[in-house]
Parts: C-alpha cells; structure tokens; sequence
C-alpha cells in the first residue's frame, strides 16, 4: 500500500499542482496538522480526516502509517513543501515499522519560494533555509549556520522566526548576521503566503531586527547585491543588462 | 499591463500549479527557453510561442517586455521555480525601461524540491541552494559558499553540476566538501527531475567525486546526520520516534 505525503503549496488550493490534487482525490483518509486540514477540506469535502495539533509529529505520522498497513489509501498533507520542515522524513523513518507500506512524496511549492514572488526575487543567487525554532536544534548550531551563511553572501530565507515561547529570537539571529553583514542590507517579511491577509514589507537589516514577526512569517536577507526595484526585492543573478 | 513570469515545476504538466496553469490559459504569448516551451506546448497547442536558446536570457525577457508593453498577455515560463535561478529577477530588473508593464512572479516546484522528493527526504534540515555555473559568478565565490556550507553542516542542493565546457566542476566541489565532511556522507543525484528517463542514485560523497553528472541532473549532498531507509536519503529533523 503506497502512503502519499502531500505539499499543497504555502496556502492550499490554487498553489497546489495537479500531481498533489490527483493524490488528495485518490485518498480515502487524509492526515495533518488542524490548520492544514481546514485549508484542504474546502475543496475535498467529502473525505475521511484526521487532525491533530502541533508537536503531535510523531504520534500523527504513526496512525497515518498504521491505517495505511490496514489497506486505507492515505494522504499525509504538509504545508508547502513535504521535505522542507515538513513530515517527509519522519515518515520515511517509521516506514520500516510498518511492512508493506510505501511512502511516496508529492513535491509543493515551499513557503520561501511562495514568499520570495510576492517580495519580487530575493532569492536569484545561492541561498540557504534556516529555521530558528530550536525545539530540535540546539542554538549554538543554529548560530553557526547563521554566520556561515552571512560571511559567505548567500541570500537567507528563515523559517519559524518566532513563536510564542521565543520572541526574541529574530531579534538574535539579526545580532548575529549583522557582525558579518551591512545594517543596510535589504530584508523582506512576508506573512501568510498565499493565504488571506496576505502581507509584505521591504526593510533593512537593521530594520528587521526591531520587527515583529510571528510564526506565520517567512524572513528573507538579501546578499550584498540585493536591492528594491520599484518597491521589490531583487537579488541580481549578474546578468548584463546591455547585452541585447 | 501585466507580465506573468510562471514556474511551471521541475518537468511541466502535473507538476505545474493550478495558479500557473491558469497563468498561461489567460496568456496569449508564452516566452521561453526552447526546451521549456517544448514541455508547455503539449497542454496548450494554440498559443503564440517565442523560444529562444540558451544565454539568449536578456534578449528574451526584453521582448517579452516590449510585446507586454505594446499590450500583448505576455506569460514567461520558466523550468522549476522562476524566483530560483530563473528569469524573475531579470524581469524585475528590466521592467523599469517598460512603464506601465507590472511583472507577477508565479511560483513553482523547484528542482531541489522535485529532486528531494524522488530521492527520499534529502533536505529536511537547514539547506543551502549552490549553482556550479561559473559563467556569472567567479569559483572563488562557490568555493567559499561550499566551505561554509560544509563547515556549517549544512544540506546541500547543488545545480548545474556541469555542462560542456565544465566537465569537472562537481569533482573539484566535492574536493572542497571533503576537506570538512566525511567521505561517506550520503549523497544523491537525480537526473531529469519529472521528465522522461527520470534517474536517481543514493551514493557516498567519495563516490559522488567520481561520478558523471550533466546539467539536467540535481545533486543532494546531506549533513552530518543523513542516512539511508530502505533506499531512500533522509535527513533526520530531530524528532525523538519513541514519542508517541
């Protein structure tokens, strides 16, 4: 029995491509995370569900698993992108347990490539994924990555800036990238990509680090090249622009 | 007028968004590289095309501008996600010298995430985006951003591994990885990511030194923690699988 693992896009419906709908139609039972569920259960209003609340990982991937190895077609639905802090891996981990059952991924648009066209194209050159929650990842380890990618240039996309438990930490991370990086370094915030209430800000480094932003954000740094283009945040790949 | 840049996903069809399909059936001209208008074309025979070849990037996007501007529904696709090594920063760019032309980033399934999900879960942590491509950008400044993604643990997703005129680009990567990553870190490649003859390989970094990989193959070096389930690559996030 094959057990899909869904990314319906940052916000569900029109930024879920057709191989992630197809496999929500073919589902009999569909498993995810409350919020993710509402967003899906519009457009499939007759199917079986199974929502649970955050930090229930583990146990929701378990009883995905285990109706799948009773012969349930399931679907495990992620926001955004499966393999992107998403639950891709944990269920190719516990697959093992459950013989029989195969674990396919359908890729989504992730949240920082969602959130990267609606702030222009901040992310044209190499670019790293950080996220700052540290249930998982001791700070230290986040605090190395946060300087690599700084003294390196990359353009840095931040997942999970802030949480209830953690509202300093976006204010944090900025200390540590502005060692290596100029207070004018252009920076976006986007929150609720592709959802309602939809919001966008274009802002410096050090802007950024006196801003608000809640879990529902997605934190872009430019490189050292990024810059505003009619209000946008452009990072330039190094084209010529005379060339034609 | 509006000019739409549209991902159309690592390989078109049932990996394009129903945003981007909809992008293209309001389109009456559709701008690309030949190879991806090729993909397009199958779903949507009667549209006006414009193809041009590769590094032809400047001349296209200012025709397609200029037909935009002259009033033209102009849609420029773009393989994977358009805001990742795409045409949407060169739009964005040029759109100034066209007013009246507004340019809509409409996002997509890039190939690190359509290569992650055929591979198994390669980028479930904190990941950097490297292009091998050393036509805009000078080696020293990808072999800096290999050191630091190497030393700061980070998973990598490496495009444009080669091409003609580089034949040993991913070895001399792999040369600077392996100078702070051990010679068996998993790694894996993917080859023509959602297009016929799809291929992929789960192999070491040592072995990865010595492998073959042309421009349409996606390379995924893991962290420290990645390993191999039943086949699969898969970067632990960190979840304790007892928990439940």
């Amino acid at each position: 029995m094959t057990l899909t693992c869904v990314g319906i896009g940052p916000g569900g419906g029109d930024d879920m491509t057709l191989r992630a709908r197809t496999a929500l139609e073919a589902a009999e039972l569909i498993v995810g995370y409350t919020t993710y569920v509402k967003l899906v259960q519009k457009d499939f209003p007759h199917k079986e569900y199974l929502a649970t609340g955050m930090r229930g990982e583990v146990e929701r991937c378990r009883m995905a698993l285990e109706r799948a190895a009773e012969g349930k077609r399931v679907a495990v639905i992620c926001s955004g992108d499966p393999g992107i802090y998403g639950m891709a891996g944990l269920l190719l981990e516990l697959a093992p347990e459950y013989p029989g059952v195969e674990v396919e991924v359908i890729p989504g648009v992730t949240a920082a490539n969602g959130g990267a066209a609606i702030l222009g194209a901040p992310l044209m050159h190499d670019w790293c994924s950080i996220s700052l929650s540290d249930l998982m990842t001791p700070w230290e380890v986040i605090e190395r990555r946060l300087t690599a990618a700084a003294q390196a240039d990359f353009c840095i996309a931040l997942y999970n800036p802030s949480s209830r438990g953690r509202q300093d930490y976006l204010q944090r991370a900025c200390d540590v990238l502005l060692k290596a990086r100029s207070p004018k370094t252009v920076c976006g915030c986007v929150r609720n990509v592709g959802r309602e209430g939809e919001e966008r800000r274009v802002l410096t480094l050090e802007e950024l680090r006196d801003a608000q932003a809640d879990m529902l954000t997605c934190v872009f740094v430019g490189n050292s090249q990024t810059c505003v283009v009619n209000g946008r945040m452009v990072t330039p790949r190094g084209y010529r622009l005379g060339d034609s």
